[in-house]
Formats: structure tokens, C-alpha cells, sequence
């Protein structure tokens, strides 16, 4: 990124409205080709995830949440590996020079920047003849061989995980003019609600560090709650059983779950949460759930790591599996 | 990127086509969210440059070739400022799984990450309604303080190129049948020698330390070499002469010119080269191509940095400025 006397469209397109979140000295102001990542004696951790017009994002959706989402995915990832972000980089592929488009999408960038003190580093603005798409790549710091894998988890272990799950999978259904969005008709408060899970994920970078020093395991819940605890549980060569009572539910989410509205395995599998699931040691465990109440941030024990090699059971109240059709997105 | 016990149709492929290239420790096999790159008392360099399908590279590309671009227009930006590689993060937006494209360019891209010892340390694949889309961010490793930034020139430095300009705007000619592709209807090597230089950057890495040790300032040539200099001169508040008869054009190239088939106006704002460009205190210059021989790789001096901010002049052989309606390639 460069602003160069003469300054193209390229150039004066992120002069204009990218600069201003530059803010790091590593970034150079965007004048050269390339930043500079301070470790400073700690390791840095590597994210990067990407947003597409029409499969993360809706087109309809505003551009200060498209921002926000993009970044805040990674946000996501830097809290669950108990992180401290550092910066990221931008790759923006867009169809044409939009200033309705680009000045709100890049004043959100920048506020979400400096709330989560993850400045902008450089990057890459790219015009394409398809969907938009946002590509970014985060960098956080963990003392050296701190950051939490997804490795650690031990049978005995409790599973925790926080704020509520499968909201924002009814929240892209309330958009998309689906079931949810019947059942919620009168209820626009609760519409809105699910609609604002949806867009912009609320990243738990202020439980990073009790993660770091509590957690065994640690992943974001992106993909559906029962798809990724199946990842953790594979990565450790760890099962688990998990009580789908107590996993947390929103207000609008166990409404419609009362109502059956919804059924809960499709919470279960729905993506998006942006929740930190977690193991912990049994001895540990009320430590975590303190420190989420520090935060103002309910983190719930959900389940138990088993020895074994079996995929996650998830029980009902009488103790029954449920039968789980789907466990989670998959672009493919 | 994942490989779960149970894997879903983008954890299958990742653990099929990118697990074999994640062989950095800090990659954890590609089984986590996120990677470690450890600084170990260095700068880590961090820059990103995306590839689109019919912007960058053509849907009619061999997926080898674009796999090459995508990670070397990454690679050369190390090369020209100073720093060793470290690795790589890979974001893949694919249409659809298809073998046939991800084999040739999976194995592709890990040849060239053993080749330039820069492994894969992560990634997130993502499925697109539209065009291909693979945005790299690429990280390298310079001594504290040390990477060469673009704002270093003085008046008096040498202004030095590697390789040979314009030849990938030529073979970029050729594959869409424009004048190029007429005028070397019968020469098939040229035509061949043009299409490789567009398809198949080759990165500047080996002369990466001499950068570091000898250059004030330098980036690489990707959007023009006229438009780059003048972009290089305004980041560090001079202006310049270049010798265009000294510019280093290929023999395929000269030809052309030679023939009247294209004018050198349009090599200097030709997109695409990857070749490093810096600026070298004068008693540093010959230093610096001799690291160039030593490398096998042609360094030329092409003029000189003067006091001013007017912009760069190029100078034909009578003395006479060319007049250049265009500087570089630009996407708005």
C-alpha cells in the first residue's frame, strides 16, 4: 500500500480511507510494500480467515458490519489461542471504488482497530469482476510456547464454553426469510438481536489471557459447536460427552427451542457463534467461569472429555444421544 | 485449517493438498486455527498480495503457474526488502473442489515453498460464487531495524534493476492475441520465453542479502517500473533521471522494439515484472552487481537519484524526455 505523489486510483483509495488506521510504526504509514512485526521476545501467533459476498456475508448487509465481521473472525481465533492482538493485514477485493461503500466500511475497521488495540498494518486492494471479498491476516502475541492448541485436552477435563451458541445460525435465517424468521414475525426485538449475532461477532479477547493460563485446549466455535468440539476432541485423541441442556442458550434462541420453533441440533451445527470453547482442568474450572464474570461474560460448563477415540455424544435430559445429521458448515 | 476425525469436504481437502506443505513446526500440521512464526530476535517483514482469476493470472493459466505467481509476487516483495523468508499463510477462494485443478496446484506451490524454504503455516479455504481468488500473506525475517524501506534515497544514489523490464506486460499480450501476439506469430520461442516471464515471476530472493547491506532504499517492480520509481522517489522526497537506453530489456523484447512493434513506453509501464528495484550509494553500486553475478543475475544501473519531488524523468538517448501517458498499472 502506497501514497505516492501521483497517486492512481489504487493508491489514493487507500491513502484516503486506510491510512488513518496505520496507526503501528511498523506499518510505515502504508508507503511501503511491506510492515514490520515487533516480536519482542514473544511468539507471534498467525490467523487468517476470510469474509465472501454471498457465503459469509449477505450483499444487503451494511458495510460497517462486513468490516467488523472480517475482522473480528480473526479477533476470534487471537482470543481462543489466548493471544494479545498485535495487528493484521488487509487484502480487499472489491468490484469498484464505492466512497458509500468504502468510507463506512473503513471508519468501522478503524473503531474496531483501536478498540481491540489490533492496528492495521498493510495490505492489498484488488479489483475483482465477482463477490466482494475480505481477506485477513492477524497477528496476536503469546509468551513463548504459551498459545493454547487444540492438542492439550485430557480426559477428565471440563468443556466450557462462553456466551450463548447457535444465535447467529437463526440470525442468517431471519435474513434469508427462513423458518426463523416466520416464528420471530411479531417479535422484532428478537429478530434483531439474532440479526446482530449474525453480523457482528462479539470476539472474547477479554477472556484471552485467563484462557492462556487455565486452558488445555482452546478453539473458536466458527463452524458449529458440535463440528468443532469433534476437531478439539480428534486433535487430542480425546471423546467427550456433552449435556445439551446445559449448553447456553440466548433468550430468542431457547424461545424458539420451547416453542419448536427450531430444534436444538440445528444450534448445535449452526455457524458463526464466535464463541471460545475450551477444556480446563476439573480444579481450574471455577477459575475460568470467575474470570468470565470479571469480564461480564458467562462462560458455562457444558460437558467432560472422555479417554477414548469416539466422537462426541451429545445427551439429552434422560440421557438419550441425540442423533446429529449435520455437525457443522462446510464450504465444500 | 483442520484434519478432523471425521472430515467435512474443506477439512478433507486441506488435509489431502496442504497438509504435505505445512512442514514448519509452527504449523502444527495445519491441525490448529492459527500458527506460531517464532522472531527469535528478528523483525519479522509481513506483506500480502492477493492473485484474481481474470485480473491477475487467466482462467486459461495452468494451476502450476498460478500457483507459482501467487506465492513469488509474495516472495519477491521479501527479496527486495532484505529479509529471509519465514513461511507463509494461504487464503483459497475455489469455485469447487475439482482434483484435477487442486493437485497440479498444490504440489505446485510446495515445490516452490521447499524451493525458496518458505513453508505453509496455515490458511483458510473458502468457497466463491465467482472468480479464483488466493491471497498470501508471506513473512521474512531481517535483522532488528533492518529491512530496506522505500524512503531511504539520496540524491546521488545509483538506481539499479534486476533482470530485464516489460517482458511479462509483453506475454500477458501474447496469451490475449494483441499486437505482441502478432508481431511474433512466427517466433514461437519469444512468444514462449514472454508467456513464462507473465505466468512465472522468479522472485529476487537470492540477492536479498546484498539488498539489505548495500541499498538505501528498494521494492520490487510489479505495477511498471515508471510508475514504481516515481512512487519509490515521493516516499523519500527526491526526484530522478533514468538512461532509458540502459533500462534492461530482454532480447525478445529489444526485438520488438527494435521492429517498431511496441514502443518502450509501454515496457516502462508494463505491470508484472517482479524484478528488484533499488538505489544503491554510488560506491556501492558496483558491490551490488557483482552480488548480482555472483547470484547469476543481471543488476543494471539505469540512473541516478537528484535533489527535488518533481517526478522521475526519462531520458532517451538524445537527452529528450520521454512523455509517458501512463505510469503503471492501476486497478480503480
Amino acid at each position: 500500500m502506497t501514497t505516492p505523489q501521483n497517486p492512481s486510483g489504487e493508491d489514493s483509495l487507500i491513502a484516503r480511507y486506510f491510512k488513518p488506521l496505520a496507526t503501528d510504526p511498523g506499518a510505515f504509514g502504508l508507503v511501503d510494500d511491506a510492515a514490520i512485526l515487533s516480536a519482542s521476545g514473544d511468539d507471534i501467533v498467525v490467523t487468517t480467515d476470510a469474509v465472501i459476498e454471498g457465503v459469509h456475508y449477505l450483499a444487503s448487509d451494511p458495510p460497517d458490519t462486513i468490516a467488523r465481521k472480517a475482522l473480528r473472525v480473526n479477533l476470534s481465533d487471537l482470543a481462543a489461542k489466548g493471544a494479545v492482538p498485535a495487528g493484521f493485514v488487509l487484502t480487499l477485493a472489491l468490484r469498484s471504488k464505492e466512497d458509500a461503500w468504502l468510507q463506512p466500511f473503513a471508519d468501522a475497521l478503524g473503531e474496531d482497530a483501536r478498540t481491540f488495540a489490533c492496528p492495521l498494518l498493510g495490505g492489498d486492494t484488488v479489483s475483482t469482476p465477482g463477490p466482494q471479498m475480505i481477506s485477513i491476516t492477524a497477528f496476536g502475541r503469546v509468551p513463548q510456547g504459551r498459545m493454547v492448541g487444540r492438542t492439550g485436552a485430557r480426559p477428565g477435563d471440563r468443556i466450557l464454553v462462553t456466551g450463548t451458541i447457535g444465535d447467529a445460525a437463526l440470525g442468517l435465517d431471519v435474513l434469508t426469510g427462513g423458518e426463523v424468521a416466520k416464528a420471530l414475525a411479531s417479535d422484532p426485538v428478537a429478530r434483531d438481536y439474532l440479526v446482530s449475532r449474525y453480523r457482528v461477532p462479539q470476539p472474547r479477547n477479554l477472556l484471552a489471557q485467563a484462557v492462556r493460563d487455565l486452558a488445555s485446549a482452546a478453539m473458536d466455535v466458527s463452524d458449529g459447536l458440535a463440528g468443532d468440539l469433534t476437531k478439539l476432541c480428534a486433535a487430542s485423541g480425546v471423546s467427550a460427552t456433552v449435556n445439551v441442556a446445559g449448553v447456553p442458550l440466548s433468550a430468542a434462541a431457547a424461545g424458539l427451542v420451547a416453542r419448536n420453533a427450531v430444534c436444538v441440533e440445528t444450534l448445535l451445527a449452526g455457524g458463526d457463534d464466535y464463541e471460545v470453547l475450551c477444556t480446563v482442568p476439573p480444579a481450574l474450572s471455577d477459575a475460568l467461569i470467575a474470570a468470565g464474570q470479571a469480564a461480564g461474560l458467562a462462560v458455562t460448563a457444558i460437558g467432560t472429555i472422555l479417554a477414548g477415540r469416539e466422537r462426541p455424544r451429545f445427551l439429552d435430559g434422560q440421557g438419550q444421544e441425540l442423533a446429529l445429521k449435520q455437525l457443522s458448515y462446510s464450504h465444500f
